[in-house]
């Protein structure tokens, strides 16, 4: 086990009803609130309702910054940024899903600074005092909720991209599972992946062989985010397995999982992020596409790994380690299949004339994220595995 | 899943190295610091004066409470309160054990306020304004570490209580497994028998049967308890080893795995602390010896539930959901037996004539916990199983 801090000071209120706190949650941080927020989804189902009254009734003076696109961009954070700063706001409420979380924490990031939001996210500069925020969940998939990271799109250079900062926890973020309830078949299959590729990431890029108790809690949220998501996907509205995936898909990617395991990357997601840079395609879809030849390429360098996986999470007790390790692969891919979430490149319509692009536009990414052992070569034969 | 708040604001610095930061994670608080600490140990192995200069280099001006007992007592806490009060200790740092956190949290509560301690762990004032703490932890077990709970003795009344309170989270906790390093088998395995016990309490008395994601967290966190202090006993000083077991002993009580079970009990606790007011019994072994009679006695009201455990953890795939279930628990005694904590209250020496009055001062406890579905003959039948 490799030394670490794990410090996540996220206070989260789980549960039927705790969207009528958010008020309350905000009012600590100060009177004037930014509210960020989608498309408008949460107009027709009666959470913006909700959301207004609960802040309204602590006196809130609240400004409104909605419009964030899923895969969320620079420019749009930039304008938030503006209205902050021009309203004064004290502290920034999100509600949303993770593109409206992370899209508020840019603008709390980024409302406090001279210099624009952007030099964050290219290491030039570093966050020391944002604006605080809370938030409302309304999906299940990229623990945003619960962690101090997010991703934006610069859609003039086409880099989505992506950094972490100890002061950009939320304050408060309430999960309410009944918001989610709402949430197609296909969404809630791409949230589940999403938040399964979190765990995937650390289990697979760790370079410490000793990490015992973190095996285990990986293992167990990748079987349970299937089986969750299995539940939600036979009954739209089942309010319990709904709050499982919630629950899982926070854990996910709240720290708790990689803690101990020393260095980790996120080489899927930094294709991924390549993809949708390119192809506005749903961030889980992108990375369903990926993840089986991103195992595959990679199940040659620990075999051992990939078998203990394939045992534990599919349950595969024969065959030489090698078979078990290509045994996992299919399982997973076979999941993400049945939970109708593409498993290739391919059906994506992502054409191979494309890869040299994407190789190099992933690069660019790997570069910020210090990525050392990538190049456009190898992002290239990955992609070639994902045909 | 039941409605709950998770919010866990203790910061861990984990591995090698580590202590040295105590006295700059001290000094954020203040600069008149209340060091609590045991029988004295820590200055045969050299931490103490590891503590000392950090502390010192950061200016602290340093009084000292040690002498703290395993199984800490009303008495020696208030003496603590006092000196806290006397030396206007601003903040204070406990290195050692749970008993000395514990003992440390019960002066930072008390040393606040003007009526006697112990009406905290009576339920009849309630904390708000503790004094802040720090750890440096020494033994892998109680997880008190990175929880706002303790448990201290009065032996006037021979009432061992406990309480939390969410003002008392440790603000920084300092992990180094090497510390651990020269604890003793026996004293190891009854660590790592509390930790296991921790996550069994939650697992067998929440009364929700829909808690699929904390199941696979307990479910790994028992196995992983299990494995990793079989390798620690294997090679004391096995430093991998060490560190897996000291942080799947406080992950297996950091609130983390009840979160979302509704109301749990600590019924098995509440017994193993009138063993250990009246005999003064190690509590892993009192533990140990409590917790095959506990399960046999309520295996029948839910086997379903045991036989998933005994599936899951002990791989056990044959046989009636009830033989399962009897498997699942002799796997528990057996391992038990194997590191060598005792497996029954015989093997404790302790005689049946006294199983009125342990049931009658667990039943004290029972009151204070609000464990309404105990009473004195229940226990007494609990203890007859534990023979």
């Amino acid at each position: 086990m490799q030394n670490f801090v794990f410090h996540n000071p996220t206070k989260i209120l789980f549960g039927k009803g705790k969207v009528s706190s958010i008020g309350e949650e905000t009012a600590v941080y100060g009177k004037n609130v930014l509210l960020v927020y989608g498309s408008g989804s949460i107009k027709k189902n009666g959470l913006y309702d909700q959301v207004i009254q609960s802040l309204s009734s602590t006196g809130a003076i609240i400004s409104e910054h909605p419009g964030v696109q899923s895969n969320p961009i620079l420019s749009h954070v930039q304008a938030g940024i503006q209205l902050a700063r021009e309203k004064q706001c004290e502290v920034v409420c999100a509600v949303g899903g993770g593109s409206v979380i992370d899209e508020a924490k840019a603008i709390c990031a980024g409302t406090t600074v001279q210099h624009d939001v952007w030099k964050f996210f290219t290491g030039k500069k570093s966050v020391k005092n944002p604006l605080p925020l809370t938030t409302v969940l309304t999906l299940a998939a990229s623990g945003s909720e619960m962690n101090s990271g997010m991703v934006i799109t610069n859609t003039e250079t086409s880099q989505k991209f992506g950094f972490a900062n100890k002061h950009l926890f939320p304050k408060t973020s309430i999960l309410d599972p009944t918001v989610t309830c709402s949430v197609p078949a296909d969404y809630t299959a791409y949230g589940a992946v999403d938040a399964i590729a979190h765990v995937l990431e650390f289990y697979f890029t760790s370079l410490d062989p000793y990490t015992p108790v973190q095996d285990r809690l990986m293992e167990g949220l990748v079987m349970n985010g299937m089986e969750s998501c299995d539940r939600v996907l036979n009954k739209l509205d089942d309010y319990h397995a709904r709050a499982d995936l919630m629950w899982t898909a926070t854990l996910a990617l709240n720290g708790l999982t990689c803690a101990g395991l020393g260095k980790v990357g996120f080489p899927m997601h930094m294709i991924e992020h390549s993809l949708s840079a390119f192809y506005d395609v749903p961030h889980g879809a992108g990375l369903s596409a990926v993840i089986p030849g991103w195992l595959r390429f990679h199940a040659d360098l620990g075999p051992a790994r990939f078998a203990q996986f394939a045992e534990r999470v599919f349950d595969i007790r024969e065959g030489s380690v090698e078979t078990k390790a290509e045994q996992g692969i299919k399982g997973l891919t076979a999941w993400f299949e049945k939970v109708g979430s593409p498993t290739s490149l391919t059906a994506l319509g992502i054409p191979q004339a494309d890869f040299p692009r994407i190789a190099e536009n992933g690069m660019a990414l790997a570069k910020v994220w210090r990525m050392k052992d990538y190049n456009e070569q190898k992002i290239e034969k990955i992609l070639q595995e994902c045909i």
